[in-house]
């Protein structure tokens, strides 16, 4: 695996830096889910992650790697999601000076939270841009090379890849070997660290990607065997709204992932209400692929062990309320 | 203690009996919920047990002690609530018939639940009453003595007591000593558990009884130095609209708790708000109450390494959704 991006060695590491300052979250089962699967279900609940997400760990494992004088110049990060609050906390943890660019239209609650967590340093802020007028990418390259900024993007980094694959690694520690990994994908990096952890540590493990239906760009990309872009899907999975596979995340894809399967908005409301009733967990749509992919028959796992990562639980009450309660399951 | 109903050695009993039926269940701790209160905060996340709630503790562990004579027989409860899923699922794990005597107007989910437990045994039914005209013990006693079948109550029970008291003996032995526990007081049984684990392990600990504002009978009884009865309390929080306290278990609560605090429902339900925001938890009002008292300020703990025991998450998902979304806190 050495032409890949990263390997276990990278994995491990991450691990020594995430002992104590990442949650080891728990993994939790389900007879309910055991018994209409027929599987035996282990669920890891990055829902429960700090701040909410898997998008901690790799954010975390990029920034502590940070030379003396990267740190003083801080982090630059773009992005609407789990991974400007994952940043942001990040940088707040080691600190340093972090600039999110945010969509200026971003959900209120994120906003908060990214600015909560810079919250108290004059050296860190949100950068507001119009998605409708305005390059993302050379808004944040031209902050980084003003500042001297260390830009870190949210799943094409090695680091942030190796950081990802740590859930795999505390799963599996956890249940020992499993005959199957379900892993959601957006830009393929948790999936990549995953299937990287469990290679290593459950050669025997089949992983299997799981996008939204209308999202299916790496599904296409292996298919071609060349990475695929879309237009940005509608979906309410908005954590895999992401256009493409990243240049590293991809090679691993193709070499580890035995395929990619699709599950429908519909399927992933009602995978929320199961987890709400069945489990007492909040899980937000994205976080809900891989068990809707399960619990669906999407994926048929009849008489084996079957690990699934649920990747976070950041949702907006009230639209969380209004999915919970049968309203129309419209793309976000 | 030796006049009290229970003591140490029925909890470390029930642990054993416990040991691989019941989850040991997680305990989460929340920066935020930290930060806000000054203190260090573990939760003890019951709602995460089997059935939804720490019920099953109790109703498992007084089963599993019955003779092979009662066994034959059954059991027989009457619930509107956790107990009845939990006497229900305990009798089909332990292979013994169940009599659940329920409300004629119970909700439907919870009617299907236990039913569901139920299911494939001829020897056990759901009985219906109406709670306006017939009287629900006379016609459990009844049934018991007709079918030769043993009646466990929901709280005032020592096997009850015992088993609901090893979700504090978990607790405690996770975090070490702690300076207050919290606990919800319906008819009391788990504070009474709790209580004398608490006493046993961590004699240092303060406990700290919570009622809904509108049902605290036991604060009242307290007060008195006599149990007091009240009307049915009109509170969200169902499970803790019990009339009075039990007679095994206001003697420990007497001897082991502090005091009692109390909260509204509108403390509940912003309660049960930051439980599914910060927390990605479901948790049913009952459930927040020992929350409530701490994250409202209702207890002051700065400084103090403090338990809170969530006692549960069964909540209908339409009543859920209409209480995240802001809907009235109508009393239930």
């Amino acid at each position: 695996m050495n032409d890949l991006a990263i390997a276990w060695p990278d994995i491990a590491a991450a691990q020594q830096r995430l002992a104590g300052v990442a949650h080891r979250t728990p993994v939790l089962s389900s007879r309910t889910a055991d018994e209409r699967t027929g599987a035996r279900v282990f669920f890891k609940c990055e829902n429960l992650q700090r701040m909410g997400a898997f998008k901690f760990r790799g954010a975390y494992n990029a920034l502590a790697r940070f030379t003396p004088e990267q740190r003083r110049a801080g982090v630059i990060a773009f992005s609407s999601g789990n991974h400007a609050q994952a940043i942001a906390l990040a940088a707040k943890l080691l600190d340093m000076p972090s600039v999110i660019v945010m969509p200026h239209d971003s959900p209120p609650a994120k906003l908060a939270a990214t600015r909560g967590y810079q919250a108290g340093r004059t050296d860190s802020e949100v950068v507001l841009y119009d998605r409708y007028t305005e390059d993302r990418e050379a808004i944040g390259r031209r902050l980084a090379a003003e500042r001297g900024m260390t830009l870190i993007p949210p799943y094409d980094h090695p680091d942030v890849m190796a950081g990802q694959g740590t859930a795999a690694a505390e799963l599996l520690a956890e249940t020992g070997p499993l005959d199957l990994l379900l892993v959601c994908v957006g830009g393929g990096g948790l999936i990549a660290g995953c299937a990287v952890a469990a290679a290593h540590l459950s050669p025997g493990t089949r992983v299997v990607g799981i996008e939204p239906e209308a999202g299916n760009d790496t599904q296409q990309s292996l298919a071609r065997g060349e990475i695929v872009h879309i237009p940005t899907p509608r979906t309410i999975a908005d954590g895999a709204q992401t256009q493409h596979s990243g240049q590293l995340t991809f090679p691993v894809i193709q070499r580890l992932v035995e395929r990619i399967e699709t599950v429908s908005d519909e399927q992933l409301v009602r995978t929320m209400r199961f987890f709400a009733e069945r489990m007492k967990l909040v899980v937000e749509p994205t976080g809900c692929l891989a068990a809707a992919a399960l619990l669906e028959g999407v994926v048929p796992a009849r008489g084996q062990r079957v690990g699934v990562v649920v990747s976070g639980g950041n949702v907006d009450l009230a639209r969380y309320a209004a999915l919970l309660s049968g309203g129309p399951a419209a793309a976000g």
